[in-house]
């Protein structure tokens, strides 16, 4: 089963969730899995301790569809869980792919999950096989795993240190073993993390929407660099790696993390919002309407609107209903240039001056569509605004865009979009204005507040395996090693 | 299969969608249906016929799921189609119970489907057992199908207009033969059907949003009575009933059609967001924010922002990735007062003046809810506002909403209903007040513009066997003779 | 799901089953479907009545696939069940092409299941079709449905036995009502159906073989022409046809019985060893080893043996490990030659004079392949034996075996027909031989003992559509309206 | 799904095949696992290389159910192939435990898959967790795999030698690589492995049956603790043990092997004929009638008659339509001690002295059932025949039988199982009577030529962990990580 895309969006390599201490631990992570569906809708999974025994469930698609019921409570008792959302990057979306993974170590029985990527996953799997280690994935995930049981170090935790010295990249991993929750963030702080608590119990997410959901509160972030381990006596913190300011993502701010989530102390909705009222500030335009292109561009475009004085209204309208993709588009939806997704609301197009407003522009083949959508339906002018900066420059850390090649910002001037798109203004937020409207603040020279290399090109790590999918030979083939899933 | 319902909205009975003379027709039907997905989403069908043979292909699930794929022209070759979207009120959403439903006929084959109910389907099926005719399905689909094969009547249509003689109720039908489409409302015109030209084509649909979405365009509105036979000849119109004014369902307006559709030539959004003006006139608050429930509120309260010069905020997310229901709220959900599908939005709600616009309120069990959730979340006085008149009757033509026992204002005083729901303030746009921003007219005493029985009890047909819910005990049988959906 | 068929042996449409009186009539009706499973494994279906409602299951599959847990009981409650398996003629085994089939009739409800043919079916439901009747399936079960439903006679049982008296061709019919168990068989009783009882309970079932798995014991058969009530009251008996001798088709003891069932109170078993040591006495030769093909040839084998003083030998080995059929044969399949069914014992056959016995011969096909399998197995020599007649004549009564194009000895010569198996020697046991081996009986030339035109010619009623196969552009449509199942 | 086992039969986990240098060799290894499919039918996999990919699937169910379509050449291409049928011995059927399983190794890729069982697997897989080793299935395969990947050897050959140093117990294994097809067999030649040649390419096969219906010939046995590596250079052959008598297991010519396989020179077919001859000289009666316990007495029963001058006849049928079992016996079925599979021949049995001969006798319970079944049909004498010595030990190399609790002749003088069972007489065949019927041999005492500790408690290799599956608490916990196979 295949979910569909927003095709020309970045993708997020999932969401993670965890709980420490509560009699119906896997119903909270199914909850809060359920609020974090945004980040990945491929496929999901929970494991759960119970005091005697690991319980590991993994599926192919939506969370409400594989753990909707109580039954859930007999399949997967515990006062413990972990569980996990997939956004897959290719198409191996396979059984064995999906999180959370566990094994039996010397130490005891480990499961883990994580969002994120290692920039030098390649390298460490080259290392290990050559150790004589077999696996069963494709996943980073299984990368950290062999580094902890390979390591020699003489508890759990200082395996997973160990594990995380030799790890580069993005991520954040929650871990679970007899009796502790482990939570973890890359040394720059890439992909988020919170920590929440309710009652007794604690929790941990990767936005404070799962915390909503469940009704908990949020403690705090986890820091850039920190290992939180969870057990009866508390939360108990380590900082294995010297200190460095944090530089989260930029792009939770701009489309992963969903509105009414907190990241950083700050409302998405509000960031958003005001991202689009600096843009109208930035690159105003004489038009009749603004319209969003849904639902991401919704709060820019409502910013837009209150900052301009122009009525905003709802002159695209989504389609949810889509399910399973229709597979292949025919030729006779490529003639009459179909789209399942967007229909155009005549009624406020026929005739006016039209300002579109989405949150980023990757490939420009979408907004293209809509572009082309919009005219046919009679608008007199199109403008288009970006609420984000132009994407130049690939992210290697767990967003999946598209190659240099593709970004459409990375390989023409700004006339030439506004070209391509056919339009009669186009328009991006500058990076001095996203930090405006992130913070009121001005951008860092050198660890510059966010990760915005994608804007900048600045990459706060280096880059070991970032052309690691052309890949071996050899480290494809474990690709094809599965059995369709009838 | 489930999916997820606005519990708390009325329901109707499905979608239709026909072609004629387009070499990929079924494809052409499978979009207009995935754009009337929103009519109905637990079943869908297609039948075709290609000159030689009829074939046809019935589903449980969404349009994209099942008629995605190319290989569609293979299985459903022909020139002319007739397809279906399902909505059931019951639990009876079995194979034999969607439709198109097909017969070989003394007159040759035929296959038929439609939206709407029959008041006197319970009626009409007692007599046909009686005469030795066998029903296979609960539909009234297969009423009309028995009244037509049984009908001594020379030619196909001249049957198909003795079974409309006999059928009292709301409806729209499209049916297909060898060498034609059949398209029929009923004689109040209740449900609605449209006729589209896509080249040298001809479309029939519930909304003019599946017109679109293929790019045809719209000849104009099915009557009010009339039977349309379109042939290789073009379309011929059949008119056997008395000439009496046209009284759509008003429902359509308030909340069925897509807001890009046209209907009666007026655009569902912008009547919306009309309404959403005319209830600021009424019924104007000193708030200080304008939350839409979404999606259904969005266009009303845009207009009621506009009207009333309070912002605009989306102050409730809704999560779309319901997917299958979660089968069952668990203790743990009940306790946590927990949402899947709206959250709340502190930014937008905390410490403000929130008026909260929602299309309807049927039972008021969602509202009392999402009232609450926004109390949690800060609000520091909410009101709340209906974009449609009070609901105070039964529907008996499709629509289904709730008994009468359960429709909050049928029972409760205004006030009554301020406290039942826990806010500040409560209004609904008057009766008078729905005609204005329709139309900006007046509403007729004898046959109304609109069918508005809901709102005033002013029933547009008699109402035969309306409580044929209780069924007879033979007539229940069916239901079970059915093999499980393994 | 295509299961595997001897290829080249006749075919019976069915088994049925029916039980009146007993707390867990679904289980025996499992168990007795189970022991009936050689007469039809395409699908298999089970109806039962608790006192207050009816309920139905249809599945393809085997019945111990669909019917093996306890659950059934809580699906299929009831005291009084009929149920039926299904071996398909054609392609079309769909859903609701199973039985057995259930319709609300002005009498009450009534399921019915069938094993045979109407040789007038054709004309009947053009005439019913005529008469603006709807059919669901292609079964002839739907025929006599639907002639039942439209009797104007004023009991139930009054109407079937109307219903009978149009209806031609081969038949043992079992229904079920609210208060009443009926068996049927065709005024020829060419089709088998016996009566059983088990405590107080009455059992109806197409062979004996089902009375002992469930330790019922047989009270008699029901006689040709006979229509059996049974009720509180116990068993009533109506004979509507004019009295003639019974013809039950030779073939349940050349092939379709179970050899440990009881026919006309002759063990099949023996019957079959009788037909071995006769064949042995007309077509005698001078081999070392007698071979079955298996497993329909063991009995007459074991009797050509002991007749002939040979001795008997697995020379062949038969795989049943099938399951869903390999689908198609590959090229390099044909080019090897390979049997997925049978396997030469090199050991058994290797350098020795090898004499086959198969029960019959219809296309040839299959006895051809064995042949050669043998003799590339290192026979020196190979003689084939069928252990009936040649089969000249095709069946009209539920037999599908072939087109008379097809059957080899319609068209050949003993001597061609010798060549074109490519033995040694071939022998048929004679019509006379056959009756001998039955009863020891000579064949009566008017109403002979047994329908026996499959050898013949000599049909037991005249055939009024036996080439409906062609049938007419309308009633082959509705094979298609139907959903794919998954 | 699972398949219906004679419950009180031992079973062997599993049949190998491989193919080297066929261009259709995945169709090849479908065949062969089809005429394998005796020794193992709840699982099936096939692993191919193309010559730039290695691609594997592995499914649930039967070969022809799996494997069954041309399709297969596109989903699984290449020259080189190995596969696998499986008996599991526990409920941990599930995919992970499917063979043949595949790892990317520092030499390259390598497949494979074995039958038989590692008698020190437990503590092997203690010492690769220890040293930080991730397992994914609970095979001993898989330790294997570890073994072979942790290797510090040059060459993939010597890193499998070196793992085959350290493992103990019965195997044959076959594995491939890019240019390699591998086969191997415990220093004892306990489980059975064939060479075979089919044109150019070379085939791998549990038994020659296999060979067979792909029309190879068979070159010759693979030999005790010899690694067969096939290349394009030819068959080269390693012998890294000490030399030592080969003791294959005398099971296969007991129960396992197919009885036109040759099994060390001899047809199993023969030599079972030959057991039941020397059985009735060992044991004669006066009965009437010999009859097979079906399907494995056959042979053995054809022996005992031809030896006894008593006739030979088919007193018990066996249903072979079981598919999915009826998953719980119900009170009603026990009650009634239904029988699905076998069912007695009333013709043959009522009022005759019976012998009833069959393979072996393991726990005794399906015996005594048989016998009181035979008992009902009327027999007047039951006298019962083994047609191997009584089974007073377990077995550690890959059979599952029963734990020596559970061994009706471990715990029981001759003369108690005879009345447990209830028959008149009861016999079995001598451990001499054995190897005379097997090659008119004398056992010796040292050394003896079969692999007999089933019978006489002389095992072969010593035995280091036979107790394994009380496992530890970690090491079972693995069993759990598996999602469902919905």
């Amino acid at each position: 089963m295949i979910w569909d895309h927003d095709d020309d969006k970045p993708r997020e390599e999932c969401g993670v969730f965890g709980v420490f201490g509560h009699p119906e631990a896997c119903l909270l992570t199914a909850l809060g899995l359920h609020a974090l569906q945004h980040r990945g809708q491929e496929a999901c999974g929970i494991a759960t301790w119970d005091g005697k025994l690991f319980h590991n469930e993994r599926h192919l698609g939506l969370v409400g569809e594989n753990f909707g019921g109580v039954d859930m409570l007999h399949r997967l008792p515990g006062h413990l869980a972990i569980g996990h959302n997939r956004y897959s990057t290719s198409g191996a979306t396979v059984l064995r792919n999906i999180q959370p993974i566990f094994a039996d170590l010397a130490t005891g029985g480990f499961a883990v999950a994580h969002n994120g990527n290692f920039t030098n996953a390649r390298a460490l799997r080259q290392e290990l096989v050559e150790d004589g280690r077999i696996f069963q994935s494709t996943m980073d995930t299984e990368v950290m795993l062999q580094l902890v049981a390979r390591s020699t170090k003489g508890t759990l935790i200082d395996r997973v240190v160990d594990a995380m010295r030799r790890i580069e990249g993005g991520y954040a991993v929650v871990g679970l073993t007899e009796n502790m929750l482990i939570g973890a963030r890359d040394p720059v702080g890439l992909r988020p993390l919170v920590l929440g608590k309710l009652g007794d119990a604690y929790i941990l997410a990767s936005e404070t929407c799962a915390l909503d959901i469940i009704g908990a509160e949020l403690v705090r972030e986890i820091e850039n660099g920190e290992v939180v381990v969870i057990t009866e006596e508390g939360v108990h913190s380590i900082r294995p790696f010297p200190a460095r300011p944090p530089q989260p993502c930029v792009f939770e701010f701009v489309y992963f993390a969903r509105p009414d989530s907190i990241v950083g102390g700050r409302s998405v909705y509000e960031v958003r919002r005001r991202m689009g009222q600096q843009l109208a500030r930035e690159t105003p335009a004489d038009v009749d309407v603004i319209v969003p292109v849904p639902d991401s561009g919704v709060p820019a475009a409502i910013g837009f609107s209150e900052q301009a004085g122009i009525p905003f209204q709802l002159g695209i309208i989504r389609n949810h209903y889509i399910g399973r993709t229709f597979i292949e588009p025919t030729q006779i939806e490529r003639e009459l240039s179909v789209s399942k997704k967007h229909s155009p609301n005549r009624a406020v197009l026929e005739g006016k001056r039209v300002l579109l407003v989405d949150d980023s522009i990757v490939r420009g083949s979408t907004s293209r569509k809509i572009v082309e959508m919009v005219r046919e339906a009679g608008a007199r002018e199109i403008h288009f605004r970006s609420a984000s900066p132009p994407i130049q420059h690939p992210d290697f850390y767990g967003i999946d865009m598209a190659g240099r090649d593709e970004l459409l910002a990375a390989n023409h001037t700004l006339e030439e979009m506004r070209k391509e798109l056919g339009v009669t203004s186009l328009g991006f937020l500058s990076v001095p204005g996203l930090y405006k409207a992130i913070g009121n603040m001005e951008r860092r020279e050198t660890y510059p507040q966010f990760a915005d290399h994608c804007f900048t090109g600045d990459y706060p790590t280096r880059l070991l395996d970032h052309d690691r999918k052309q890949g071996s030979k050899h480290f494809q083939l474990s690709l094809l090693d599965e059995p369709p899933l009838s």
